[in-house]
């Protein structure tokens, strides 16, 4: 059984080559409110996310995972994780940041940036941007695909099985379940961070042997599944291409599309979902037939989907040169 | 900010005067699935829900609340609440019910029968309703309504400040929002069990100062907006009336439509509705023109929404018998 | 059994007082192209119309029908039709016009400003709006409501069953259903110009005895019920009150959303609706309380939908001035 | 131009070697309303339509196309069409037929056997399934997939070109589109009957020299593009499998998904699609990568979908035998 530690996915950070363009692309065709730039990076959210920021966008020479940052549940639930960590794996202590408040940043076994924080700032609407409708932050613009908040990230990882039991022992998460092409070892697991009415927040997917903390999508969320055939209409008419979707995922009946963004990285539309109320629930071990092109049964997924950031020569270079993960 | 005790609204029994023709239209209408029939009740779910049974339907005198049963979030919550529940207000352990495991029963302030237990029962679909989607307990039967899940219950309560405050203290239940005429004095509040991504599993309405115990509706799930259009064709060409909607409400942006079932409880079916994931969420004190008819601010609820169950001169005389509550 | 003579509603030109602000509302709200500009006149048109444009805008004193536009079925229909009209309504021809040719233009009995013509120009997308997907016109932009096409027109008229026949008989209209608070007396009918599978482009309402001329609403498109829902979203946060709608109506089943736009015609947004195949349909007579509230029976229509354009007192005054309309 | 002589497709004949089988699926699983059975045929319809039958289900030793039914816009229409077909392909008039009256009949030079009529009943609920809603020949029943209405039929031709010219000839069909591996050499081609506001309701596809008359699908339609997606749930639900969809093509935007009733035959259902209301439309020639699998541009076309009814070798037999057409 999971103790609940986190209360949500506050925020991923990632790189772009072509900042600007990224930037301008998650505004215009996404459909983000840009809150702030500070230094390298610009700091985004959905229309309809109370925090500050849920994207950050910060300048870099390879498409790439920045860290992903993660509310507690409540205040003494930073410290209790701080406590947890294994000190090689700690980073330490960043007393304030941009949005948020004090915060304990740590890698996972597998090369992931991570960070816990309780303290946040809330974002506050510019008066062009004021609602009177007191459970939005702001007014609905209906820009681009208008995509609402922040629903998961996915991340590669060589090894899977002991990923996911140390995301549930040190951060409380709960696995939701798993592809496995044979018993026991996943090739793609979900977890969720606390929420029980949730799909995921966190995802794994493999990777080379030797790679670290590489990044395979950041999801965004639309209200219905009719919006996810919208948003493919609008990033059409924008020139953007659709690599995969939309279709309806055989494991947890999410309706889906994946793009591009100008810097590279993946991201992903979605809508839909099951919801899971069983703090106690056995994460099934779904036949690969029953994965991501499932559902349907029927939709091929190219394999540029296998595709992550930064590029395998670049990780092999990157995390070597870093000499914190060697192969 | 809230501890998390529970993990769901497991299930709401309900009285009926016409408990057969009530079953049925669950099953025809609604599209429940009934899992099992024992003494005087019925025991019926939602097509995807796992656990044993979310509605009960018990044969009594009067359309009524039976009770709420709330599983926790783990084995040992059934405890710490059954410790902190007044002495007063406790009615005991059950060691067994059907569907479920020990459970310890209590009532609120206002009159309300909970249950809390932590051991369940599951579903077990018979070979015609089997599936190999490893996310549903049953296969898909697109009956009626096909209403999935439970999604709360609305009571009645003459007072609702501090009957709000004792469900946070005693179950860890979160505020998410009150309609108040005046500041600081709610005249309808929704609360959640714990799901951070919820919109709510309890609301209060207000009730005559004498009622105690009352139910205003029963809310079922089905997956987006248009199911609840499309429940609307169903129940009509089932000649069950609309009472009120379809409609989005202000306070939460939830797509409803209410209707009564043949022995008078107000049933509700519901999609969509905005997600809060902050713990110290402030609930907004919303004016009485956001709420239930607005958002779009022109439909005109029926002053029949005001009617609960069972009937004030029922109410009245029922709880004046069972001696518990005085005027 | 009527004959085919048209092939669509073409446009409408209506009036305003804010000529200006229309058009902005008209393309940054509703998600309409700007065709061109000539004259006191704007022309625009929906993102998915072949034709030069569906709604004019013309500059004038009082929100007001200008005219309204149909296509005819065939080159020669332009012609025939002119030969049939009564020379007493007649207007004449117009050799050429923005957007289209040679017109033939009369006056319905109850006022009302029609032309008919055949030759027609196309929309040509600028480079920024072209679109390679053969069966645009354009790039779908996805800007405010995205209003994909021009509906249907609805029209007052103090005497409804004789000018149904008038248009029927004159145009070759198909006259699909009415309400009628009496048996063979209409109080709204809607007819269609030629579509097999269309629900209506042309409605009558009633209207006080000496008015003429009068409109009630020009509606536009979305391909889906679900579009209209966030029509309503869109037009919210533009500050563009809604006044009555989102519902669905029982006459035709059309899910359906009533604004004003800034020179105070009324606009609306609608989607679904039913398919009536048969050239020999028996238009029903249909209850007032199955008329444009119903359907789910339960949506109070507001008093304000009465309102028609020009208003009474300037409708009075401007036709007594024409001299063509005596009360 | 296009005359218009027809009003819409009436029915599809289709051939079961499982004619039970077949009847119980297009009743329980497609949700279609059983007129009557008469002889070795049943007679169905979609819940929405008024006319007395849609689908015809004959017993037959392959699954095939029976006949192709038309109802013309006027009754003189009838003999106007009798009079141009080639008398070597008339097949003479019929005085009165089960759901219908006198109907000349004929076959298409590429074998296809039609007929066209006027005189039709029109489909009579029985008590339990009445209605007072006066747009809805019965109640909605809500069964299994619902489909409301028939949408198209697709059938194959060795020769598409003068097939195309034919149809247009004889029957005054419009031509909408074609998917052209190289200019002017359609490869797919969609037609319509008559309506305006319609995507098409025959559509050709190639074959193999030797065939005549064979069948690809043909196609029902529900309401929103969302109750294709339940509907793929329906099926699934009821194990019928999936062959290819849910997708939106790319030639008319139509939302398909196609599958198998228990005969063989390829039954879709649809919604969606955009409207087209130029008589003069110039039928665009979509590349092949625009064609079915497009729109999303990443939907594969299972080989599957190249077979068509009744198979080859049978077709090769079949129509020797009959000496009608030879190779």
């Amino acid at each position: 059984m999971s103790e609940v530690l986190l209360s949500q996915l506050a925020h991923v950070e990632i790189i772009s080559p072509k900042p600007e363009e990224s930037v301008r692309w998650f505004v215009d065709v996404l459909g983000l409110e840009l809150t702030t730039q500070e230094g390298q990076s610009a700091y985004l959210r959905g229309w309809g996310e109370w925090l500050h920021s849920s994207l950050v966008v910060t300048e870099g020479p390879h498409p790439a995972l920045g860290h992903i940052g993660w509310r507690t549940y409540g205040p003494g639930d930073v410290d209790t994780i701080a406590a947890r960590i294994d000190p090689d794996l700690a980073e330490g202590w960043a007393d304030a940041s941009v949005g948020h408040g004090r915060a304990f940043r740590f890698r996972a076994p597998m090369g992931h940036l991570n960070e816990v924080f309780w303290e946040t700032e809330l974002y506050e609407a510019p008066p062009e941007l004021a609602t009177d409708m007191r459970l939005r932050p702001q007014r609905y613009t209906g820009r681009g695909v208008a995509a609402r908040y922040i629903d998961h990230v996915t991340i590669n990882a060589p090894e899977l099985k002991d990923e996911i039991a140390w995301y549930r022992g040190n951060l409380g998460m709960r696995h939701t379940g798993s592809i496995t092409p044979e018993p026991g070892v996943p090739m793609f697991s979900t977890l969720t961070s606390t929420a029980i009415r949730s799909t995921h927040d966190l995802a794994l997917v493999p990777d080379a042997p030797f790679a670290r903390g590489r990044l395979n999508h950041v999801a965004y969320r639309v209200d219905q599944r009719l919006d996810v055939e919208r948003a493919a209409d609008v990033l059409l008419a924008n020139e953007t291409p659709l690599e995969f979707g939309p279709g309806i995922h055989g494991m947890d009946e999410i309706q889906y599309l994946y793009v591009r963004e100008p810097g590279g990285v993946r991201i992903e539309l979605n809508a839909g979902g099951w919801i899971n109320t069983m703090p106690d629930w056995q994460p099934p071990e779904h036949l690969p037939s029953e994965g991501p092109t499932s559902y349907f049964r029927n939709l091929l997924m190219p394999d540029s989907m296998m595709e992550s950031f930064p590029p395998l020569d670049v990780a092999r270079e990157h995390f070597t040169k870093i000499g914190q993960f060697a192969e």
